[in-house]
């Protein structure tokens, strides 16, 4: 039996600013990457982003970023590894009172933009961002995609770690798979599902530059603010269904 | 027996701005109040407060604020019930989690500034922050001055809460004690410290109109930036030491 | 002839998010009043609001807040008139170096939310704006509502002041208008558009308890964030037009 | 006749946040570099600065940083050309208002931090800055360390620049002249002094790793923040005068 889970960025609202549909994405996905009122989010958006997990049977996860509201995130600051330790404990730590509000328990974390990326990429900075979560819950789960530091750094520490595919952004090869910030070009929903699908069953997936590449997954990214997103997502959840692909959480997977 | 409590707001420094002399007070002290990053304090100066009251065993208390870190969480911000309690649960997780880390637990909670004296007098405020707390954690201890709104709803909901006097401010009669903001009058440590040990002794203190007011205190305030605070904080140590009151934090007074 | 200005806030969108149309709204306006980046708006927002003011010929103003994204400076603060003071010198000097790279000049200023409301109820606020605003340029514009405190200041003081109604809130009669904060009820954009014209023409407006009061206008308020704003400004457009109504900017009628 | 501008950062104090001893500074130096609200200040500073400034007549300049209080600016964000130029307009007329109200011009800008190190290394980020410099004024001076980015590319464009040195860091040789963020081993202030006439006098710099070093320097920066920088700038101006070195504003030198 295939399994899968799904997981998008949520809680990216601030103030007056909605960014996003949460609660529609909500029906679809399994897993629910909340802000932490750094890059985005703050406490009142937090509060209603788990409570909608909560209503929707959805895991929660934390999604720290840098400290960077008006660069939502995503340009890199030169921060050092404690730096990085002490903001995602901070963020954590806020997020896990709102999930203890609702009796939830924080499931994973996917740091943010441009702290993901860094981690993806710089082992010091996976490592860092490992012993402050395996030190806080040794059971907690990271996200990272195939082939990157985050992910080396996770099996070697004994961290549990889900492998991540990305239902709307290209994907690279390079004897493995690392992110690209590219979107991908395929705009047809039910084609975009297929290659969910096709990851999942056949650990397959095509690359930016059209090579047919390996990846392994066990949870897919919907991004909440790409064009048509719950469509897309409606679209994923009927194919993977109609594939027989159960679509759980992240936990369940790796149990 | 006579007990007290010492507390002293602490981690107040931010990012490469300098507050207090934080390690000095700790040596006096048996609560620290930690800023959390609203109207003070990062997450770097919270780990190392934390580690700080680690080493000197003393018990860690959130100290939540206004977000206004231009302000210093010293003026009144007209929010709602509802924003002060995601402010309050954000700031205490955030917290917590540094807590954690260090296998502390937070003992209680002390509003910052404006949120401080808001609370003591608005009924409704105090309320929202009190049925956050005991959400939370039902055995967490919040601080409150004589006859204010936060001490009458606290015992009204079944919160524990120690009552608290000022060692660097003088208190206003009305039948009983509500906090001024006026700095104390008195520049002689020993003098000050005296007046301590008829708070905790007599349960009598002299009000800022001259008159001999009644009191009733588990905690003493200290303020970390009055100036000469570490000498003032060792002359009261010293004077109720004198006075054979034992100096513990409010969880062994209240137990 | 009879004249009158429309005015819109602008450039309160912030970093990725997105608020309101503006370029939509610059077709049908003839002032619009920036966000500086204290309760809205960041550089970049500034400057490309700036560009969209001159490429459709529309007067900028100031639109200074209270530093408080998070509650987008609704939420009253309790400064110091030296504060506002420095807030606003603040805000006005970063939005002008805006409008001097595209070489344009500040017409008005138009406080944001609380401070707005503040600055039409308190005297003192009022007066230490005018007095902020009259030192670096004695002929800029004021907006303010009829018998306001800041209309009596400005007055009082020979600061030019132009006198605001509202298309989109209910008015309020006490001898003479203030603002209240209620959304106007009707729904109906011609209704609307036909309540401004009789507030230019006739002096006259329905208030929201059903009397009809006298008010004097020079320039009429366009919440850009009113649902379906675009087309109520365009509704507005049309039916003063069809009644012989110039509409210009507020330098053209107080001149 | 040889002549030197000393220039010190200035108005980096926030809130209740105190940093440096600004008024004892103000007595030496003929240039302020005031910090304008990104990495450090705020209005309410900005104002007591361009005052202190005035009292003691010395020439101002914005300081402009990334926008990072939690850093102090000294983390490198990665931000566009586009974003640092409207950071910079943002900030440098905020600054200017102040300096308006007090019938003071800008003279120069130094970048702060990050920004400014990465204005000395990378062409791009410098014409960027420049660009966005002349544009609003054709006259303001940059200041800029031998043989970086920012110099070459204020020389193309005609922008004119003062070569700084450093009091208190020590200097590279590799052909010409680098900043270190080392600061220097040498302790005694006259010795620092009479390495400063000799920078102006002899155009000779002993560096970092004991080479003697051709340095070509207008302006001479005095870290507010280094211990005992009043004495050290006390110093300075003694051995100077005592050296026949009259100490002046750029605008004086580069006339």
């Amino acid at each position: 039996m295939y399994k899968i889970d799904l997981n998008c960025d949520m809680g990216e609202s601030f103030g007056s600013y909605v960014q996003g549909n949460d609660e529609e994405m909500m029906k679809y996905i399994t897993s629910a990457n909340i802000a932490c009122g750094y890059h985005a989010g703050d406490p009142h958006v937090m509060r209603q982003t788990v409570k909608l997990a909560k209503k929707y049977d959805v895991a929660i996860g934390a999604h720290p970023g840098y400290p960077d509201l008006m660069g939502f995130g995503r340009r890199e600051i030169n921060c050092t590894s404690e730096e990085i330790q002490d903001y995602i404990l901070y963020q954590m730590g806020a997020l896990r009172e709102f999930a203890r509000a609702y009796d939830m328990r924080i499931n994973h974390c996917k740091p943010h933009g441009a702290l993901y990326m860094r981690a993806m990429e710089d082992e010091k900075v996976a490592r860092a961002i490992l012993e402050a979560l395996h030190k806080i819950d040794s059971e907690m789960i990271v996200f990272a995609v195939n082939n990157s530091a985050m992910l080396h750094e996770a099996i070697r520490m004994g961290v549990p770690v889900a492998k991540e595919g990305y239902s709307d952004r290209e994907h690279r090869e390079d004897g493995n798979l690392i992110l690209t910030r590219k979107s991908t070009t395929i705009t047809d929903y039910e084609a975009m599902a297929n290659r969910v699908v096709r990851m999942v069953k056949d650990k397959k997936v095509i690359t930016f530059d059209e090579k047919d590449a390996d990846i392994d997954v066990q949870t897919i990214c919907i991004h909440g603010d790409t064009s048509g997103a719950p469509e897309l997502a409606q679209a994923i959840v009927k194919a993977l269904k109609k594939a027989d692909v159960e679509i759980v959480n992240t936990k369940s997977i790796l149990a």
